[in-house]
């Protein structure tokens, strides 16, 4: 199968392209690096069956050519949300939706038929009372990133009606994992494997949220793919249950341990309001998919346990330290 | 109160200028007259509180000058949806979620502080099996012009979240009215006055709809503005109960010997799948708008009755014709 990964070169990206190449498959990542980092795909830019485009999306011309002869299409580039209103209100509109339309656009000139969407929870926005399900609405975003997502989410519908492109598109929660370049357990060991003596903590560690580890997010993808044939579905995927701030910075501290020989006390600080809450910032209802049979691999601690050893691993050894014990 | 109507030169634009300035409000047209004409306007136009402005949405730097010290925007300027995916794949990328945006950045600028935007109930696509609430979810459009009304939406929200626009959509159905520039009312008179003997109705008559009387639909969008204070609020707006062609094509007849002293026989065609559904391709559940109070004055029959009457009136005068009896 030949496989076209936009923001290959990124966080999830980077794991279903390693993923892709072991199975046999033909990849192709296209990343303008903006985010994406040549240093993730590490070896694997060097197998055979990788083709690496450094190129926009905006760029259709390119990435029509790039696409021609592909299976499938995982869009997974982004630009990574987050910000919010602060910074200009249309990097959204032009890297997300117009982008995902670049995208679209190419798979119809080219030919290619199916396609695999990341989404986010954040197109549910506000403050939801009960974890949010696919089929809620209306979706009212509170951040350009989120109301991007959803303008994707109807084009990949609109042309899946039209073109016969089969969608798939997955709201993902918060997911954790190795090659991951920001989030909380990414600072956190930053912050701690230079000075591995003391941990200070955001607020008081209460802060719950439901984590999903990268691996399971691939497998969960993969899953819905092979076990929905409707020319347009819509998954939910996030982790289950529910993980303190505490309880990462604990694991924190124990992974970098295990590289430096050092034990951190943790200061956290000031009450903050994130305990409180019944529900997480990213606890989405996975129903639909676990209709489908699939189960994450992992709970959301276990997730953030295996994660936090493998991210302070990955940098640890990126400093030159060795493991001891 | 300063308006400013983007598309007030279109179907619905025109109706609510003039009675915005029948009101005493100075109202400022924003139209680009791709599809909305200056005949619409009529004697309107040379009123003193009436201001034309012939420009794009696309110029982010015109419009802000044309929102600055206004109250209120009436975001109604659309390409009126209906082509799907027949023509180029970007037409309502660029003239819809765009455009939305340009809107909503030039409020921003300056600093105008409530929206209402004109939506579609092809944000809902399928076929729904009952008539579909704002709650429902997920929205798969059909069309782009649904997916792009969807991105508009959603965009309307976030500049809600992050820059305190308020903002009040409307899904709304089929409307009919005088000043309407397409739609099966408008081409049954276009063929039948200049040729009254006859009138040849595409299918067997029994597909049906659901109509609102554009009075109404302008009724309901500032009874939502008046009775509800959220900062982002959607509402479906469709006509109550369902008309069938045959019913529309008779007044039709009625409506042009009025004119013309002839009155035409009517041809169906063939059966078509129109009459089957249970359900009108319009039909939406308006509990939410209801529920503050809201009703039409006129149900589906009775505004497919007077529209066609006024339709007719406003192409036969046009034509130099005179009533008779």
């Amino acid at each position: 199968m030949r496989v076209l990964i936009t923001g290959g070169a990124g966080f999830i990206g980077s794991h279903l392209a390693e993923k892709r190449l072991r199975s046999g498959d033909e990849v192709t990542v296209y990343d303008n690096l903006s985010l994406g980092r040549r240093s993730l795909l590490g070896q694997w830019l060097k197998h055979p069956l990788m083709r690496f485009i450094e190129a926009d999306l905006l760029d259709l011309e390119r990435l029509k050519r790039a696409a021609t002869d592909h299976d499938v299409v995982y869009h997974l580039a982004a630009n990574s949300g987050g910000a919010g209103g602060a910074r200009a209100t249309d990097v959204d509109l032009q890297q997300g939706t117009i982008a995902t339309y670049s995208v679209l656009e190419a798979m119809r000139m080219a030919g290619v038929k199916k396609l695999v969407f990341a989404s986010t929870n954040q197109v549910y926005g506000g403050a939801p009372v009960r974890p949010p399900s696919e089929s809620d609405g209306p979706l009212v975003p509170t951040s350009f990133h989120g109301a991007s997502k959803i303008a994707c989410e109807s084009l990949c519908a609109a042309f899946s009606h039209h073109h016969g492109v089969q969608a798939w598109v997955y709201r993902l929660g918060q997911v954790i994992g190795p090659h991951s370049t920001h989030g909380l357990a990414h600072e956190l060991a930053d912050r701690l494997l230079p000075t591995p003596d003391v941990l200070t903590v955001p607020g008081d560690g209460l802060r719950r949220d439901a984590y999903l580890h990268v691996d399971d997010c691939i497998a969960g993808m993969e899953f819905g793919v092979g076990g929905s044939t409707d020319a347009f579905q819509v998954f939910n995927l996030a982790g289950e249950g529910m993980t303190t701030v505490r309880f990462l910075a604990e694991r924190t501290v124990e992974a970098v341990e295990s590289w430096t020989g050092t034990r951190a006390s943790v200061a956290y600080g000031e009450t903050d309001r994130g305990g409180k809450g019944d529900l997480a910032p990213n606890q989405l209802d996975g129903s639909k998919l676990r209709a489908l049979g699939w189960r994450a691999r992992s709970g959301s601690d276990e997730a953030v346990s295996r994660a936090v050893r493998e991210i302070v691993a990955e940098k640890a050894i990126a400093r030159g330290l060795r493991a001891r014990g």
